[in-house]
């Protein structure tokens, strides 16, 4: 039996143990955003180090600006040094009273023929990460060492962009220096065929305020008269697209190139309900010529993602509100930069605030989009080794999402990212009642465990 | 001395118990729309009952569907009837973290060479009714008896719409019959010249709700493909006015008659300072074609009171809505109907809600526009008696509020109102920090004993 063949089968001996671990570490509030998570982040970068200094990882909780990342190294026998990358942190659990169960008190329930786990973090991104290490274990426990060398990376902001991520790469980039790095933060495409995403979307987040000159009014004295900070906002927001959905700010689809004739193609021929997982797309934007999967892995977009003002109470109340703010995403593609559309959106907005009022602006930094070269060795070798796991061929997608270190890694050190992951479009990650299931996360362990192995058996090109 | 020297002699020596007696009412949270304020409501009914039987007067707590009507008779030894309306209820406090002082712990602050009130219903609208009730105690220690029959009708529901009202007069119309009534529930026209609010606006409450096909989704993942709520409302509240704020709604203006010229030639020369008492007009709303003042009290119009959506919370979150809301009003005038033009507000934004998404109401009732006769002995009797407190004479004005009694009194009972009060615009009501001034306490005692002698002087018409 082979080193990997013993791995296989000492996971599934030891997969009640590995269920409980990532229980426990669901159970630590690691909201990166919130006042409310910085306790559990700090807690969460702890418990981690404890873990990996268990098993014979070099551990290293390195303070940022911001929030600690973990890095942790361990000698393999092989030459390849990989890089495993993961973020502890998670989204906050609002709205609360949506949860069905608590968020941080995971709940697993039989459902559908399989044994759901509910957490905020579940799927997003600590079931992701951990069956990494799980993996990792899986490996120790039957050979002398790991097939070769392992960095990990478990930061905690990649839910609030990453802010200290650039900084950090720079400061410890020959801590980090690799071969090749594994992300573990992505999708599957369905619950039986795995993926590795090879181009992810830019990001950038932005707070507008509008004010009006006064404080809160009657509104039935001053209403047609005194400025309307929920009517401005709404002029504003329904000016950015047109009623198709396509972006009107000027220059925002600047730097986007055409999706090439084979790629249109070979997304467009994908089944199309496992790409929507069960979401409807009735009322959604439809920008015009392209597919379903165009637009979700190929167009960039913008997004409101809140809004609020005046009366958010439970009852009427007759007022002109103060003030109203939206919570904006822009989702960028090919070269469109991030401070290049931070400031054409402003421009936009500035320009449809009436003299008087005063409109403010909250958000920096951002990340843009990533293509990773899906023809390479270790694309070649990770695709096998999940081939090997799952009943359908691994299929090499996109994503609307974001996951900083991509971009950032390639940019600093040169090196490309395997992003895969083992989360279902129906996870509601990001929202209320998130969920991952035992039996993913029980093929996710043995999935690292064949990634691992492979990725490390990968020749050096002649 | 006649009667009314004494009694305005004997108030200006008991004001510091009226003072005191004010505070206390102030003290309870008689919020009428919502959960919190119900014992608040009963506790003000109750405590409002026992001042009045301590007053000699007839007072029976009435229940109705929603909360109690307070109703008190004492009679009087000259021949006319006199009803005299307030509202003990108030608005919602919120947003709390705007207040400088706790809203039901009123605090005196020196400011201004004034000692100012600070408390919510200080000036909407206990300050208001509850110096009539001091007047007549005023009047009481100093005759053998009130100079007319006095109803009190205090209502508990204004601020909430009084959808109770109606029911309410049906049951009582005899207990409620009287000659004239007074209202005590307006606004001066600036601080040293009182008003009589002749011309009332119509209003109807509505809140609309769009929700999804799907619930909370990652934005990046299905923000180009999905509906997404606060993309629909904006689009929806943006379609409700032109540029300038006119009302885009088809049908809405219909019933909505010319100002008289003359009206409107007395309307624009008045002094538009003394109109917006420090309301900055910047980036509001102009029709066209009319002034400030004629907007204000002559014109209908559609108010956004408050909006909500998705992330409200403290930090970023990449998520696509479930649903968003708007609270909104509509202020009417001349004929038009609150069912009528909540019907045409509601196909409105039906028609604007794409296929596959659900929008639904939560709105009823409403009330319509009140013009008053305001060439009545009785305005004339109540202006003579104003002019005798104020150092300028009384102005026959309009407003853009709404006090649903007047039309209702009107239409059940052929019953005419004096609309009067001595609210000034920068009193913050409906707002965080409402306020009301001792000074301005005082004098508004002095003016209801003044008022309530004169009306009951005027002469049966022959």
């Amino acid at each position: 039996m082979t080193q990997l063949d013993e791995a296989l089968r000492g996971a599934e001996a030891d997969f009640p143990n590995a269920l409980n671990r990532l229980l426990a570490l669901l159970r630590i509030s690691s909201v990166s955003s919130t006042e409310f998570g910085r306790d559990g982040i700090h807690a969460c970068a702890r418990w981690l180090a404890d873990a990996l200094g268990e098993l014979g990882f070099a551990v290293e909780i390195v303070p940022t600006a911001w929030h600690p990342v973990v890095l942790a190294t361990r000698r393999g026998t092989g030459p390849k040094t990989v890089l495993f990358y993961g973020h502890y942190d998670v989204q906050p659990a609002e709205p609360l009273e949506a949860w069905t169960s608590l968020p941080f008190e995971p709940a697993l329930r039989e459902e559908d023929g399989l044994t759901r786990i509910y957490a905020r973090g579940a799927s997003d991104s600590k079931g992701q990460f951990w069956s990494g290490i799980e993996a990792i274990r899986a490996l120790l426990a039957v050979g002398e060492d790991l097939p070769c060398t392992i960095t990990l990376l478990l930061e905690g902001e990649e839910e609030a962009g990453s802010p200290s991520l650039a900084a950090f790469l720079d400061a410890y980039r020959e801590r980090v220096a690799c071969d090749v790095a594994l992300v573990s933060d992505s999708s599957m495409w369905s619950p039986t065929r795995p993926a590795i995403t090879s181009r992810l979307k830019g990001l950038i987040h932005e707070k507008i305020t509008i004010t009006a000159p006064n404080g809160e009014l009657h509104s039935g004295h001053f209403g047609n008269v005194a400025a309307n900070p929920v009517r401005l906002l709404a002029k504003v927001l329904s000016a950015i697209h047109d009623d198709a959905g396509r972006v009107l700010i000027p220059g925002f689809y600047d730097g986007v190139t055409d999706i090439p004739d084979a790629l249109r193609q070979q997304w467009n021929d994908l089944n199309l309900k496992a790409a929507l997982a069960g979401v409807s797309v009735a009322g959604g934007p439809d920008e015009g010529g392209f597919g379903p999967v165009e637009l979700m892995w190929g167009r960039p977009g913008v997004d409101f993602n809140g809004i609020s003002g005046g009366n958010t109470g439970p009852s009427e109340r007759s007022v002109l509100p103060a003030l109203a703010y939206a919570r904006i995403t822009a989702r960028l593609v090919d070269l469109q930069e991030p401070e290049d559309i931070r400031r054409k959106l402003r421009d936009f907005v500035r320009a449809r605030v009436p003299r008087g009022c005063t409109v403010s602006f909250d958000g920096e930094g951002g990340s843009t989009a990533v293509t990773i070269n899906s023809e390479s060795d270790y694309v070649a070798a990770a695709a096998r080794a999940l081939d090997a796991e799952w009943p359908e061929k691994t299929l090499i997608m996109g994503t609307g999402g974001a996951v900083p270190l991509v971009g950032l890694l390639k940019e600093k050190l040169g090196v490309d990212c395997i992003v895969t992951g083992f989360i279902l479009n129906d996870d509601a990650i990001h929202a209320p009642n998130e969920r991952f299931d035992t039996e993913r996360y029980r093929k996710a362990i043995r999935s690292w465990i064949r990634v691992i192995t492979k990725v490390s058996e990968v020749a050096p090109r002649s």
